[in-house]
């Protein structure tokens, strides 16, 4: 949904005769510092609104970590350009390098209004309800946990490990559980990444569930670690957030074939989770747009420093309206899964993350069936 | 789409006063030799119809193989249940298992219409111009690779993989193709399974678009085999239709990695594949539920002993009706991706082939972006 964003901020900036021109930034800190700009006000409204709905990033991301010249670069080329606002989107990373940016703008006595606009499929920023982009993400897996149910419900005999996006946080794994609509519907076990898992306590859960029903589906984070704090042997790889497994969950279908004598196997959607176009939600799609629309109004208003948060209304029925929050209170702060919404058993997730989640979701509908359940 | 001929067989069934009832045999085979039997004249059109848009198969399935004493026991059952038309829906494993129901039923003076119905998302079954599953499924991996594709484009420096379902047999890997509308869109490279690859030929392959574009994504299919004969050191499952890798793309990522250097990973919708509810194809679901219509209609017109085609009508737009063809004639056989359909470029297929699948995967729609092509 990050392009729902960008348009967001396109569509309130053309509103504003101030603002003379939009540059977007090819692949983000790199276009930048390669002045590889696009003209935003350019591409007509028809265009603008098909790329609202693509997924991925329409002008491009990078993996580079600005260094302290960089930032010093990118203000230089700000100032020649006579940049005045700039719209950040990211997750915690992000935010911390508008942080920078934006402190490095006020020594330099730059007019410069720098705001973060919020995106992660993790949902770990901190100060906002929740973040564009994880509601998608979410809404992907849990529609995934309940096709691969289906099909494991009819043909069992088989352990089948999801393997779910997230890293280090459990907010999407825990959203697997709007896949079911049915006692004994997948996932049957859903672990978070929080809580490290011994490999015999897994085995343990995987064999009373297939004891019982003859089936049984599994979701689990990449980041997820066992009791010596390792991927239970899959491959990782290393980056500065720590290690991600590769294929954690193919390593777990092989272990559980070995120990337990059971078919299994492992799925790995990986980045279709954050790339799908089908399984955006509605209200996540909507909330980015808002974000990227508000982003451009904090500007003008001179509220630059801060990233635009979701609150919740307070309200029965669910309804989000915008805040701030200052930059210095998001950057590379992470937001866990919190402690009270978990639940001890393997299969549960608290009924207050459920109401938290269910409207950043959307409804899950079920597939029908036959009106007896199957006898495996 | 199974169930949707599923919902084809019982909506003709109700137009017939002489069937007066329709059992469904619980997890195929199996169900049967339990007697585990559901009517299924007793749902509401309400259900049946829900029923015919979930994925998998809501009667459940199995993996047992019929043996001989199976088939008799089978054909007692029926007798006593006064059965008299029996539709099996599967591919060439299934079909094997009714063309010998069929011939044992012949022997033993048994009045019993035995009707294959094709469903197969591998596509390779002979007689028929192409098996109900395979459009939806060919259409999932297709739309997989235009999202993860957005996804590389907008953060290049690293090496794709994706693992695509079919087997042996090359007829989805090939369908992905349909995932771009742009030049340099992704799947860069698309490997049919039917031509061993070199490992060093991929590494060359890889090497070449990566060092073009900065990215590539590649489009394996889950029995591709090396010149060796060996699926490239990844982990196998050895079954009764040869052996299977079940971490293919991410042992492929592993070996770009530590040969090329270069930033690698591997994603594996797998079973996500045949049963996503939002991958439906529009032409495969009506033709699924035609086939099950005119398995009825044949059994009832003495047709037994033959399998549901779909022919393809003499005309320039697309438009299909259903054949027979003797379930001897199509029991176990497998039908290959054309040699002549074949490319020797790792990144095109021919018009011939596109031609023939389009219609059955259906307009895979393009994503917007900014009018220049990033630079990479």
């Amino acid at each position: 949904v990050l392009n729902a964003s960008l348009a967001g901020v396109i569509d309130e900036c053309r509103k504003h005769a101030e603002i003379g021109t939009l540059y977007g930034a090819r692949f983000g800190l790199t276009g930048i510092l390669r002045e590889d700009f696009i003209n935003l006000f350019d591409p007509d409204e028809e265009t603008i609104s098909r790329i609202a709905r693509a997924p991925a990033s329409a002008l491009g991301t990078s993996r580079h970590a600005a260094s302290q010249d960089d930032l010093i670069r990118t203000l230089e080329i700000f100032r020649r350009h006579n940049v005045r606002y700039f719209f950040y989107t990211g997750g915690n990373g992000s935010m911390c390098t508008a942080c920078q940016l934006d402190l490095l703008a006020r020594e330099m006595g730059l007019e410069l209004q720098v705001v973060g606009i919020p995106k992660t499929i993790d949902n770990d920023l901190m100060e906002t309800d929740h973040c564009p982009g994880y509601g998608s993400a979410a809404r992907f897996f849990a529609s995934a946990l309940r096709d691969i149910g289906a099909d494991n419900r009819s043909l069992p005999g088989q352990v089948e490990f999801v393997e779910v996006l997230g890293r280090n946080t459990g907010w999407i794994v825990a959203a697997t559980s709007f896949a079911r609509s049915r006692e004994d519907d997948a996932p049957h076990l859903i672990y978070l990444p929080e809580s490290p898992l011994p490999l015999d306590q897994l085995l343990d859960d995987v064999d009373r569930v297939y004891q019982r029903l003859g089936r049984c589906v599994v979701a689990v984070c990449e980041g997820q670690l066992d009791e010596t704090g390792q991927p239970f042997g899959a491959d990782v790889r290393v980056s500065s957030r720590g290690f991600l497994a590769m294929n954690l969950a193919h390593r777990l279908a092989v272990l559980v074939n070995e120990r337990l004598k059971i078919r299994a196997r492992g799925e790995k959607p990986g980045l279709l989770g954050r790339s799908s176009a089908l399984n955006v939600s509605s209200s996540d799609w909507l909330e980015a747009g808002l974000c990227g629309r508000h982003a451009v109004i904090a500007g003008l208003r001179g509220q630059g420093g801060n990233m635009v948060t979701l609150m919740r209304d307070d309200q029965p029925e669910y309804a989000v309206h915008t805040g701030l929050a200052p930059l210095h209170r998001v950057a590379l702060r992470e937001r866990a899964f919190p402690v009270e919404w978990r639940s001890n058993a393997p299969h549960k997730l608290s009924p207050a993350f459920l109401e938290y989640a269910a409207p950043l979701v959307g409804e899950i509908s079920n597939h029908a069936s036959f009106p007896e359940e199957p006898s495996g």
